[in-house]
């Protein structure tokens, strides 16, 4: 197991699922989702309780769906409507799985564990992705390696030098140094940069040229989502690392599922509190992420096969480390934790 | 084991199998095949004894072939003719395992298991692809799944409604209750309709419109053969389900062999007794059977896949399923049954 | 375990180990090299000790390497240079495993075993390839099957006849018979044809034709180079076994290296006595041998395939696999065999 069990992953952008039905696989659960007309999201396991086709390959009857092997009719509760006789009697034991869903912050949310768990309010708080003042867009790679490979990389902006020294990478970044700290299940990793020459994006974010002081601060957040706090403000204007709303701001997020144990779903974006009403910017952003972004899926995947390679090799951790490894102890801790419920009922007895 | 391993299969059509060497691997044998000069069909494993290059690769030298690395020759009962230096001595220990294999109803049977067992009366009797007044003609196709989940196909018609929407489904079919029924090692399920109307297919090869009484009898051949009765007659001709030979009869011919656990070779066709002397209609036919069994090979192959990603799941059988059910029951009981003849020798004894 | 662990093995060609990194994969162990700017050759495993991305995907700096995630410069003798923070004090503890390597006899060769044991007197000794007076070259192939069938391909010349048919098979060659011969880890199979007819290559190598005398002497010298010493020289020369170099004489050179358990790396050339200052000979000969090798990579490739399809069958050696059969003793010895130094200590205790 190389994952928590009871947890909200993301399933998909709110814009991938729609009424027509949308099959990736889970955590090693093949799962369909779609949008009934109400536009609210159902998921269920990808299987049709028959003769297992895929559901996926089915017929959409409003909020149904019907199986294309025998017709079996399944509704949006995972329950039999309709078998594949119609004039045979229901039999409404006869149904597929289904998976708790919330759609939340541009993303429908699933939780494969014990649904009793299920709890809405554990899904991680992606507040830019939502919040009025705020314009948030991105993309989605598969990537053939451990989901914790992308974490790793993205609590360690040193990276940024070499895999992207052709786009983003400056050795500049190297030179502050970071601090690391943890909250909870939460890790942050903080780079702040006083007094700096405003590199060119940001100085056209904030539409000025000059000093000022700079941030990255990367945020991970249970199980697997990493956002990373990114922005200027002009020297003088008093930011600090408690309240730096006074110049131009962005979260680059990064929200990460596991597919199977070596290859995952990468969901990736940026939330930004600036020329929030530019649907350019918005485009042009998304690509350049984009491009940067599969820099990182050619390292990573590389990872991946060369850690299958060498069994006999462990990872290393160095000083640049410490946010990952705290991250990793986080999940470990998770992984093996009896779930919250299953203690109290416990205790009662 | 998901095979019967005393049993004949169908290597290959007899028009695939000639002179020249053909390969396929039967229930995990690797075997090679090819006509004598007679035109009898040898079959042996396809391994030159010396050092297992597929004897297939070789060159046919009359009935003989020589493998392609070393020269060993080796004759049609699978004995050494020559070893690989001319000159030495052959020594006729040196041989590679033959397989019995007999041609009726125009295939290539094999048996590749315990040959003292392989009687030739065991092989399923597909009269209507070799009786006189029919014509007979099909095809082949590799198919990605476990042979079971042909059979379980064709043995509950109501798929057709849904796999073959756009070429043979018809809602009426699931209208007509059916009737399974078992009879040693065989398997029935009848559907008779009584007085309705002739679809346009049966028309045309009735020659006249109108109400007819029509069939379908699925019949399952153990150990892998499903052949249809399907045709109609005009009403108050008597046809009845005894007899009923007196309007236009088919038979859609359905043989599987297991080439691995997951994979099959699968031979079909259609055997009819109207417009016998016309291979327009032959072709035709062939060509537009080949395309809805096209249907079947991709939901067949998406259901072995769904299987292997599930491995919790376990197929359900509903009332449709009940002639698949009773056809899993006498293979599941063959596969573990003790051969005949070594029953024999031990009570001998 | 298919191969001898404490041996010198061909990691490359000369020619193909520069100063950008090259990665192979020996006996299951990735290995990046690279010559350094003193053209001496360093070998270390393919994984950099950070976090295993390979460092052939790295940035050559120098004779250093520096990884293309973090910046971790790894030095040429496997020690870290530079943190991934540069003004991280350096931890020399951090390092890649390095492997012994030696150039000799126009190859690179690598030692993946105990290095204490890396003797390079162990190099197997192919002077044709080295010596003033002798013209070679080559080429190299990946080849999917245990290496070990290669070398049992090239210990019997019968194959020629028949893998070799439209190229340089020649029936002449099985009409002569074999002497094998074992001389410590070395087997020879010696074949002396006194008095015939020059073929036509030998004829043009010695600008002469009429009776000669000719020879073909495999042999193999541990762990897996096959060296064949062919040639004619004019009958009455008095060229013997002994001594033969009064003629036209070549080697054809054969050196193979595991990769995993059933692919392996072969490595094979041509050495000469004539024409040696012809590049245009040295070419065309290439481009000849590459072709028939590919034939023998068809032959081999299909083999190992028909060996993991019928894992119940062994292969059989007959008279003409005396050479291949002694060669397989010597290997399965040394591959158990306690290494010679670990012995001496054992004794001392």
């Amino acid at each position: 197991m190389t994952h928590i069990r009871n947890a909200w992953y993301v399933l998909g952008w709110d814009s991938e699922v729609d009424t027509a039905p949308l099959a990736r696989t889970i955590c090693g659960v093949p799962v369909v989702a779609w949008r009934k007309l109400d536009r609210s999201v159902v998921a269920m396991r990808d299987a049709c309780p028959h003769r297992l086709l895929p559901l996926s390959m089915g017929i959409k009857e409003g909020d149904s769906i019907r199986c294309r092997y025998h017709g079996l009719k399944i509704g949006a509760d995972g329950v039999a409507e309709e078998m594949p006789i119609k004039t045979d009697p229901v039999n409404r034991r006869v149904c597929t799985e289904t998976f708790a869903v919330e759609e939340r912050h541009r993303f429908v949310w699933i939780w494969v564990g014990d649904r009793a768990l299920a709890d809405p309010a554990l899904i991680p708080d992606l507040w830019p992705c939502s919040t009025p003042g705020w314009a948030f867009d991105g993309g989605y790679y598969p990537i053939k390696c451990d989901y914790r490979l992308v974490i790793d990389n993205l609590m360690d902006l040193t990276h940024e030098t070499y895999v992207h020294a052709g786009s983003i990478g400056q050795p500049e970044l190297m030179e502050t140094p970071i601090e690391t700290r943890v909250e909870g299940d939460k890790v942050f990793v903080t780079r702040w940069m006083a007094g700096v020459d405003a590199p060119p994006f940001w100085s056209m974010a904030l539409k000025q040229t000059g000093k000022v002081d700079r941030w990255q601060i990367c945020e991970f957040i249970a199980p697997s989502a990493v956002i990373i706090d990114v922005g200027v403000a002009p020297l003088g204007a008093g930011a600090t690392l408690a309240d730096h709303d006074r110049g131009v701001r962005g979260f680059v997020i990064d929200v990460m599922t596991p597919e199977t144990e070596t290859t995952s779903h990468y969901f990736w974006g940026m939330a930004r509190n600036f020329q929030t009403d530019d649907p350019g910017f918005t485009a042009r952003f998304k690509n350049g992420q984009g491009g940067v972004f599969l820099e990182d899926v050619e390292i990573l995947e590389a990872q991946q096969r060369s850690i299958d390679a060498n069994p006999a090799l462990k990872l290393r951790a160095y000083n640049i480390d410490e946010g990952g490894v705290r991250v990793r102890r986080i999940i470990d801790r998770l992984m093996t934790q009896v779930p919250a419920k299953t203690t109290s009922v416990e205790t009662a007895l």
